[in-house]
């Protein structure tokens, strides 16, 4: 928020990976990032960069606020019933597990070392990660109506990848099947988001290295649950892949530029 | 179920590892594990061998079925609000991440290997893996009433460890606070069940080659829902660990004898 | 052997990545891989296809035998010395280190599991390993004289990457730089020989996903001893990518055409 | 070197785990650590405390230096030959492999982090790590003259266990079955070396958790090498379970006490 007035006023376009800009209301900023805001006067002009859900906007933003990597995650995994209010907005919990490489090299804590983490599995930011206003901020706009969740990321010792798994209760009843069409009219023409076959479900290697979303969606027709899966690259679409999306977007190129890759397996 | 009931009539008290005996109803057995039972007559006998909610059948018992590993870690984690029905019987939701050392050695599928686990996450069995009905036959003896949840397993890059992030809407407003004070009414007594303090939380790497189970749960106060987490070595607790406290119990030893080690870390 | 035949008789160039042809003398080959050799008359014109060391013959080959991963990065390794006979033929020892990926998808065994290999470390085929006399072969053919050689390979708990740590005795007395200058004249415009300088060391993780070899050399001077060091990775430089490699060159297409990316990390 | 002095003074017996007492020769250990040294006049009463080696002074010593985790993996690999100069003295190559434990919690550096470590695999201290005058020391002593050596240090993606692998020439020709022989004669009743029978191989996963040292030999018949590997936890045999050992001797204590498990797997 320092940088990007002076970029926007020599007309330069800016895509911010940091948080600053993808709040439409800066108190939430506030509060969660425990910081004041020097450019609220941007917030209602910046463009939450997800492409998936405001394709359009991105187009023709001037500034465009990379999303974080868990709310890609979760957002790709829950949008079709959102926007369709299919479920009960109260009874959305997002259990997310992310690698290592999320907490970037500067992290130097003992908790980070290779002793510490390989062959651990643990939650953190329990009921407080900042991630969770974002998403509410989004849910709640494609659904038109106040969202609020649990939201609880845990560390996998793995370096790339985030999984997360979705929970909420439908509103009516309805079939992995029927859910699943409703998933396909959303994205089968995205390019990177893989809605896989009925009985499939994601995996972090099979998209290590490249933008792809890869999505399934299974009922529990016992509790009349839905639960949603998607798994990311955390460096490529839930950071710097996404925002070459963007970029591609904001220069009338084609969404694909650059990032038409298959990643690296095994 | 062929062996046990030539050992019971021979005066040889049973600790079965298997799934058989853990079932009340026999027809629950047979639609999830897809095979008739042949051993009927002892299910109404057989005790469900978690101590720390049947500590005293178990004493008694001739017939002890050892639970499954991801039922331990959940029961564990919720058991003190099940008692109390401080939540909504059809709120809840577990989420549990498994070392691969669960799927055993001779599991000799592409999908153990290394080169597949390693770096990887993913989910399995989702809506339909076998451990469901056995959560849900224990926390509806714990509340007394009919319990229906959704359980999702994941697999994650380490060898040993279970994880389970369990969540539950509360019927009534309550704290963290007022919450971990009931878990210390069940637990302060427990010798192989740790109540973290408040603000810290479970990993599996303090518990593996022990029979401890971490917890700590959080209210979420935004959603008033809480989350209860769990850590156990599934090869430990989860498995032959907690078959020998059990055997303690059985032959009037002290419960801790062969077990009070602190594992191995890092 | 058996497809190759038939294929050259078509007039189709042929990059064969089994050891078939890696071998002048069919005896070495049919006493090492236990088996007949039924395509001998092609032995005398296959080239081993290391670019680095044969690059005009691969030019104008009609077959080229794909080398060995762990000959590629020994010969890396020592090649500079062993043309210029700097070191006793009798001194090599070469100590290699492998990821899991090495062994293939198709190596259904227990030793191959996550749990068995997670955290482990160990040799296998020592003083029995069929790469030893592939780089016997390449080796004498640079220093122009028999070489025999000690080569131990092992078993890393990572997926990607051969680390190969190579030792012999110096023939007159050398400094770490005198060598240096030695390597920096074979390797200064190799597209794909990244020479460290001194006081680095070669890493496997600067190298995974992409068709570099990582060198550097040090001079142990108070033993008179060279350590030579190399870092690849198997599935590329040590495989297909050294493959493509070779079909660039015998197809007069740019060296680097398909390789030219530096990989993934971290 | 600022406490032992103190310590004994009182009466109390020293097992020191750092290097300062581990040197004969003061200047040896100036010049490799790089500072003076503040009590020269314990050196001659300090003993190097191996078991295996030193027994008997172990018993009856005040002062022990515990030895250092690469020097317990290379002695115990190749003592046996040393003692009986069944190998040329200036043909040793001790090439090693460790776990990240090694480098203890302290060191927060980037290098250490689990994102630079897991997936990678590299060597340091190439020709000057601390260790090398350690093993000549001791290596000089059993064969009663000279010895330099070539050491290798690398580091592994997992926590505990250092493998070795070392490289001798033979000075008469011997079969593998005659070095084993040899080796019997020395391992036999040693409560921690367990000698592999011919064929196997040593793995750090077998050792993790306990005292014990694996050991097996291999004779290169072509090459008139000796291969011989040894596998220890570098922080039980290779620190403070080898501290216990020595504690027991010097109190006249079963040997074993304390140490006598088994470690943990997988």
């Amino acid at each position: 928020m320092e940088l990007a007035p002076k970029l926007l006023e020599k007309g330069v376009k800016v895509i911010d990976l940091s948080a600053d800009f993808r709040f439409r209301n800066h108190e939430t900023y506030e509060r969660w990032y425990r910081k004041s805001h020097s450019a609220k006067y941007l917030l209602a002009e910046a463009v939450y960069g997800l492409p998936e859900i405001r394709r359009e906007q991105i187009r023709n933003a001037r500034l465009v606020a990379n999303p974080g990597c868990y709310p890609v995650s979760a957002l790709l995994a829950l949008a079709p019933l959102l926007r369709r209010k299919l479920v009960h907005l109260d009874s959305i919990v997002i259990d997310s597990k992310s690698g290592v490489s999320g907490a970037g090299r500067s992290r130097l804590e003992v908790g980070y070392l290779f002793t510490e983490l390989d062959e651990d599995f643990r939650a953190y930011g329990v009921a407080n990660h900042r991630h969770t206003p974002e998403m509410e901020q989004e849910f709640s706009e494609l659904a038109g109506e106040s969202v609020r969740l649990t939201f609880t990321p845990h560390l996998v010792p793995m370096i790339r990848g985030i999984f997360t798994t979705a929970y909420a209760r439908l509103t009516e009843p309805l079939s992995t099947e029927d859910v699943h069409k409703v998933y396909e009219l959303d994205y089968a023409h995205e390019p990177f988001v893989r809605l896989l076959e009925i009985g499939e479900l994601p995996r972090v290697k099979a998209v290590v290295g490249s933008n792809f979303c890869d999505v399934s969606v299974v009922v529990d027709e016992r509790t009349q649950r839905v639960i949603a899966l998607s798994a990311i690259d955390n460096l490529v679409k839930g950071a710097s892949g996404n925002a070459v999306q963007c970029f591609n977007l904001m220069f009338n190129l084609d969404e694909r530029t650059g990032l038409w890759c298959g990643g690296i397996a095994p």
